[in-house]
């Protein structure tokens, strides 16, 4: 297994630590692995975790690591029949991001390493110091200056140092790049760490199993970065090859109005990320105004037949607070997907509804640990 | 099934709404139901939430009123072998009362309740609140005036009224019981409302089932009002009494030092909660100095031929910084067992471990929701 550069496919061992291509600073894939569903007799004698799908995954789970990530239940979305909502607020940290750091954490412990480095403006940090925390590395977490008092004691209690950058979302990305690069630092970055979207496909493996073996025609996921995009087109290119499911589900992303580089890349049928200016948005767990992998995104979204639509601020707060008044308690990026949902933005069929559901949305991380809105 | 008195046998009929005796004002308990466990086959057809036990609760799942919640991990405790520690803080609200009061606001729909009160001053209230919100029933929490800012966001997040009771937490608990005497009003209380119980007790069929139809030796659990002692008690007797188990585990309850009426009476061998005069504790969940349930607690926990012990503020404060450190990230109230058993305080042997785990304690609310300590 080795790291591949998606641009240049110059290969890398493992062992190197290289989060880009040491050549041309492409974006790496992991190579040389194929991932195998486990048989349906096997799964019912497994832990509800997403180590139950330890043949599709490429890295073995190290001892006491897991702390029960995955999983998580499907909610009936109320007032919209055939939509589905995927809880995976419910994980040991609170967001869906503890799919991707358990399997980049499992393969920092695999390959030894002495120190981990990463940046987030919020769950992706909180998932890599949680776990890097159980397996006992030390841990180094870049966040912006402005970073909420919430989400700073999360990262302290686990016990990792926090470096507060000053300046923009990508003057923290830069810092933590900077200190990756010194030898002996393995940058566990939800970005650039191709481990972290093999960890987070389990969003796909799990709904298909839970479905009875089968998936949605549509998959409507928030998009900033593309973690949870990518994972899910990696999931379901999984199943397909192993003729698990007949065709791919359409993936329907979802944008922030003010912060949609990849929704106007669609727009102006580029290749890569649109060059926009940004402006605030309470979703800021996808505000991402130069994702690293727009280019793969922006393949995977076209090649399902999907899209990519926006959503407006008071869209999202209008969706955040349906949520909650249905019980559900998530972070106002969460809300993209209901947001898309409620404006009548999905291919959805109205028709009739049999007994598959449409759509499912993911509830990406909890509302304990948001902004007030 | 009626209501009975556990001091004057006096039945009361579900639809009359009583939360307490009317004759003695003596507490009640559910009578005329008989809990069965599915069977093994049948469970491994069922979604992974409590519901999987419908035939032993003793009201059925109303449509869309579920949100997932159950069936939570079992994590192993680092540093502590034969240990495992259930991660009840992934549920819906963030905390293990989500077990109780979906299958009292279950039982408020079954009945066409017009509006739920409650009283909290944490869990408790975000818990029904937020099943009421699911339910659309409309919904009073009281809590005390000095509730924290992120817990009451979370109940005007669900819609809850909310009233802030000035005073002791005493003076809460009777603003509530004197609105919940207004006729049409039900009364949602974790400590009055039995079917709440029939909630807490799937902690102990799940983890029946998770340990592959065996229980621990010992069940280590906080105490305060008694909800989860006397769902576990509940859940043990129904086991024992359908032959799925050969003998009832030892209930070792854990209180804070400084609020420890059942610890004190263990110690004085009386009846009923000891008088005390409690000083603040960090483990505010139960701070309790005169639980209304204190008979029936002190008499389950004998009976499993268990104990009472007690922690103090450094060494929970010390366990909650420590589970933190392993990637568990919860409320300072969920870090008294895992005090108890650092301090050595349980019946564990030390000579040998075999596979299955000598003792179980649960995790029982989010790190995100609690105070700072």
């Amino acid at each position: 297994m080795t790291l591949q550069c998606t641009r240049c496919s110059h290969e890398h061992a493992l062992a190197d630590f290289a989060w880009r291509c040491v050549r041309c600073q492409g974006v790496l894939d992991v190579a040389g692995f194929a991932a195998v569903m486990p048989d349906p007799t096997a799964l019912t004698r497994r832990a509800s975790t997403l180590w139950r799908y330890a043949e599709a995954l490429p890295v073995p789970l190290p001892a006491e690591l897991t702390m029960g990530e995955g999983m998580t239940p499907l909610v009936a979305a109320q007032d919209a029949p055939g939509v589905l909502l995927k809880a995976d607020y419910l994980m040991p940290s609170g967001s869906f991001k503890d799919r991707g750091a358990v399997v980049v954490t499992a393969l920092a412990q695999q390959l030894d390493a002495g120190r981990i480095v990463a940046d987030s403006s919020g769950n992706a940090g909180a998932a890599i110091a949680a776990y890097a925390a159980r397996a006992r590395i030390p841990c180094e977490i870049y966040v912006p200056a402005a970073t909420s008092t919430g989400k700073l004691a999360q990262l302290h209690a686990y016990g990792a140092i926090v470096r507060r950058v000053p300046g923009s979302r990508e003057d923290t990305a830069a810092a933590a790049a900077q200190a990756a690069d010194v030898p002996g630092a393995f940058y566990a970055s939800h970005v650039y760490n191709p481990f972290f979207v093999h960890g987070t496909k389990t969003y796909v493996l799990e709904l298909w199993e839970q479905l009875g073996g089968s998936l949605p025609a549509v998959l409507v996921l928030p998009v900033g970065n593309g973690t949870l995009v990518l994972g899910a087109y990696l999931g379901c290119r999984e199943l397909l090859a192993q003729g698990l499911i007949a065709r791919m589900p359409r993936i329907v992303a979802v944008q922030a109005e003010g912060c949609a580089p990849l929704a106007s890349a669609i727009c102006e049928n580029l290749d890569d990320s649109a060059d926009i200016t940004p402006s605030a948005t309470i979703a800021e767990g996808i505000a991402i105004a130069r994702p690293a992998r727009a280019a793969q995104i922006l393949a995977a979204i076209r090649h399902t037949n999907g899209t990519i639509v926006t959503v407006k601020e008071n869209q999202i707060r209008a969706a955040h607070a349906a949520l909650a008044s249905t019980g559900l308690y998530v972070e106002p990026t969460s809300a993209v997907c209901w947001a898309a949902i409620r404006a009548g933005l999905l291919p959805l069929t109205t028709a009739q509804h049999d007994a598959a559901p449409q759509a499912v949305a993911p509830l990406c991380g909890s509302g304990l640990k948001g902004p007030s809105v």
